[in-house]
């Protein structure tokens, strides 16, 4: 059955990945079956949140059962697309760029990483788990003759525009950014924000709290 | 005027950073008066959303003068707790490790790095921007010793619960996790993550959906 997932909700959909991530460890564990209690204890969620989100997308609970694990498992994946595969560049090879390049798990979920691609003369050549690191110059052009679905921009603030230009000009269909600057994207191009220091500066934000409320 | 901020919900604070990175570029552009209107065509908030979040900490918009940029800013730094300073030490002294201790726009914030740690024999004592790499079997007196308040977690997925232990019980006050693992830590050790994969997955999810409106 082909279900239709356009209307469910953005904030649904940013919880799948750590129900799928639940999933994943249940199926390393040889655990096939789970209550909405038993998925409430491990990700922290209610049940009845759980319960909720796991309805949009079909009768995979069953009264009495539980959720099959790994059917749902297989559901969140492609509803989160990664049933198939993405051919992605690195934009920076500096430290963060080389740590996503080293994170073999995206790969393992269908990213493939193709190229990484830095201004820089002295890491121009230099390959990375056999990735090579490209002269940005030729970024526009491999990304188009290429099909590169993603972009990854690793670079600085100042930088992250002018990438983002060439990525759209060579056609990519998505870009997942970590300079700290809001891009200015076609609508047709998806965009995908790691803003470290929001997150950082909410975990101040917490501490603050937390100090006031000791304080009181 | 003090204000109790402790009622503003978790999803307006998750604004804050990007509002007061907004205001920031405009007081170096040096603007010093800015309606809700503006800030909606710069942030991409709608204007009614901006004035009901703004709102949520006092009067600093006028009718037929906007907001006054420099005194939203500093209201902004003071409910995320940026009027003050913290210790951190980084554990993990990898690609991503060097990444943050390399952003040094963390520490203009007020976050001031004071070490890091790893198991690496080849690593331990070398510096980064002065900052030395200290043997992980040192951390918990470290932090403790140190008064650090919050650690940032680069380590690998199987390490980082041992690492949070390690750190809560050097009195640790907030953990900034990277590592892909839900860590367990008492309710008066703040947590904030950043799940990389959550994410990448969330662009995969729009890149999909985007291609089946195509197809239709």
């Amino acid at each position: 059955m082909e279900r239709d997932h356009s209307k469910i909700s953005m904030a649904v959909i940013r919880r799948l990945p750590k129900y799928r991530r639940y999933l994943e460890e249940l199926l390393n564990n040889d655990i096939h079956r789970i209550s909405s209690n038993e998925l409430s204890k491990m990700t922290g969620f209610t049940a009845s949140q759980i319960r909720q989100d796991l309805n949009n997308f079909g009768g995979f609970g069953q009264q009495g059962y539980g959720y099959n694990v790994e059917a749902l498992y297989e559901e969140i994946g492609k509803i989160l697309g990664l049933d198939r595969e993405y051919e992605t560049v690195i934009v920076g090879a500096g430290n963060l760029g080389q740590a996503i390049v080293n994170y073999t798990n995206f790969e393992k979920s269908g990213f493939k990483m193709r190229a990484m691609f830095d201004v820089n003369p002295k890491l121009i050549g230099l390959k990375i788990r056999d990735i090579e690191i490209k002269d940005a110059d030729e970024l526009e052009t491999f990304v188009r003759e290429n099909n590169i679905d993603i972009g990854i921009i690793c670079t600085t603030k100042e930088q992250a525009q002018i990438v983002a230009d060439q990525l759209v000009r060579g056609n990519i269909r998505g870009i997942w950014n970590f300079a700290p600057a809001d891009l200015q994207v076609p609508d047709h191009v998806m965009l995908e924000n790691v803003h470290l220091s929001e997150s950082l500066f909410t975990l101040s934000y917490l501490l603050k709290s937390q100090s006031e409320d000791e304080e009181r």
